[in-house]
């Protein structure tokens, strides 16, 4: 097995050689700026993980590595229109630097880009690869659609919750093992566990960004601390909240998540004051830590080395305390 | 071989079957509503008849001939943000009856619909299908984005121009031929010919839209005579217009082309009578027939029986007399 820096290496080298210097320059300079902004890697960096986790080369996942990575990015392109965001990895979003009819362009000249990259593969892989991408990309934009749907909802329950950050987060991270696995030739139940593995992890990562976003620590979470209870966005910890709190609570959050003060600290402390009293926080703990527990026990089921199983185990904690 | 009517029939009953009726219903009612607005699917009737030359049952065309539908379904919701434009086949285009993140975002869930269609072929087919698709699905987003880019530059030259409506509007025509051709199973030189066919057919198709958008009846051209001089497009006929034009004819058209009156029909009979004056007109005539031509001749060389190549040649010229 490798480290991470090795991984990443790989995926910054082979990004580097994509040819997207191509014309015309006003479809594909946004592409090439996007995919160059840099981000962790992350979900490539998991392709290629479970491919050794099967020992095979990881060299061999590298383009469906990439698949992933380009879909992920064109997401981002779509997502930061539709969210009228002026700012990705703190940079000029693509329509905020060019406008919005190129943010839609080019970005489904990537979705496209992100299928040629399976054709690297022969027939049966690729088959197998393209299906499990399309399945999954399909389910991201469900996701992006119940999120956009609950922002005009208040009935949203925690059964959709996780059920919309399951399709507009996890399954990426499952599919993105499971490539992997696709790659490497594994069984069929390998490959179905390590997907169930990425998944739960998934989920667990998501809801922790949701606990952090509001509890998080300003010096090393990545985003504005507080974002989301100023956006009255309604994460686990607030429909836990809405759940939990007596009728006065529940009145004074509703309140709270209906106004757009110019000052937002007061809200800020007051929601996570509620957040805390009506036992939210630690319910979200909880199902954090649920989650995690789930990725873990699929590990023990896998027909893999104890040695790659351990590796795993460590990454998903690494992954959890935000080492990585 | 079967009738245009008979090839519709089959592909309407195959749409009927889509199952789009799905959650989140914001993400899959404009879907619904774009794919049974109607349209002469001439795209879809072209890969089961190709299927049908090369003398396998063009059923097993179908999922592939959706594929392209849809396809081409996805590229008008999002060109139609980008154009801004109220009206799709006489109704409302998807972003004016919704908004324009349900375009987005239900355009990119068409593009992944689209390529879930390979999935009925085994994974030789189904990876040759797929790579078809995507080249083709690429060269639309760049047609797409020189056309874009033509609307401010001053300096498009014919090879430009054509290389725009080879890659937006024919190339797509070629596969639709082609991707019957990969199901039939018949020889890559067959496949690239009725490629072939296909292209010249459409570049042809697209040149004599550009001419009957000025000159044709306003009784049975089914858009708004005119409208392209109304809108300043530098089609066809008037950059070959700028090309013949001498000095004073040149001006007076760069300036009818500068210019938006309220009132449009004195600025329409002037530019149609620079059209006609400078040989515009004839050169595009030539221009169609040459690729209808092209179209033609490739038929000779295709390794099937003169009643097939008659067939296709009588769709063609039906198609290129508007009577299909």
């Amino acid at each position: 097995m490798h480290t991470i820096s090795h991984y990443q290496d790989l995926i910054s080298t082979y990004f580097s050689e994509l040819h997207l210097n191509k014309e015309p320059k006003n479809l594909y300079q946004p592409i090439e700026y996007i995919l160059h902004l840099g981000g962790k890697r992350m979900r490539p960096i998991l392709t290629l993980m479970a491919t050794e986790v099967f020992d095979v080369d990881c060299k061999k996942a590298l383009a469906a590595a990439t698949a992933i990575e380009v879909f992920h990015n064109f997401s981002l392109v779509h997502d930061d229109i539709m969210d009228d965001a002026p700012l990705r990895r703190g940079n000029e979003t693509v329509h905020e630097k060019w406008n919005i009819n190129t943010g839609i362009l080019s970005g489904d000249a990537m979705l496209i880009l992100a299928y040629q990259h399976f054709e690297e593969y022969e027939p049966k892989i690729f088959r197998e690869l393209a299906k499990l991408f399309s399945k999954t990309a399909l389910e991201v934009c469900e996701g992006q659609q119940y999120d956009v749907d609950f922002e005009t909802r208040d009935d949203v329950t925690i059964a959709e919750y996780l059920k919309m950050i399951e399709y507009k987060t996890a399954v990426l991270v499952g599919a993105a093992m499971k490539m992997g696995a696709i790659v490497a030739e594994t069984s069929d139940e390998n490959a179905n566990l390590i997907y169930d593995f990425g998944l739960n992890l998934g989920i667990a990562f998501q809801l922790q960004d949701d606990y952090l976003d509001a509890f998080g620590d300003p010096e090393t979470f990545g985003k504005q601390v507080g974002g989301d209870i100023i956006e009255n966005k309604k994460t686990y910890l607030y429909l836990k909240a809405i759940q939990y709190a007596k009728a006065t609570d529940k009145e004074q959050l509703l309140h709270l998540f209906s106004i757009q003060p110019s000052e937002n600290l007061d809200k800020i402390n007051s929601v996570k004051e509620l957040f805390n009293t009506t036992g939210a926080s630690d319910a979200t703990q909880t199902a954090i830590q649920t989650y995690t527990f789930k990725a873990f026990e699929t590990l023990e089921e896998m027909n893999i080395g104890a040695d790659k199983k351990e590796m795993l185990r460590v990454f998903g904690e690494n992954l959890m305390s935000r080492n990585v």
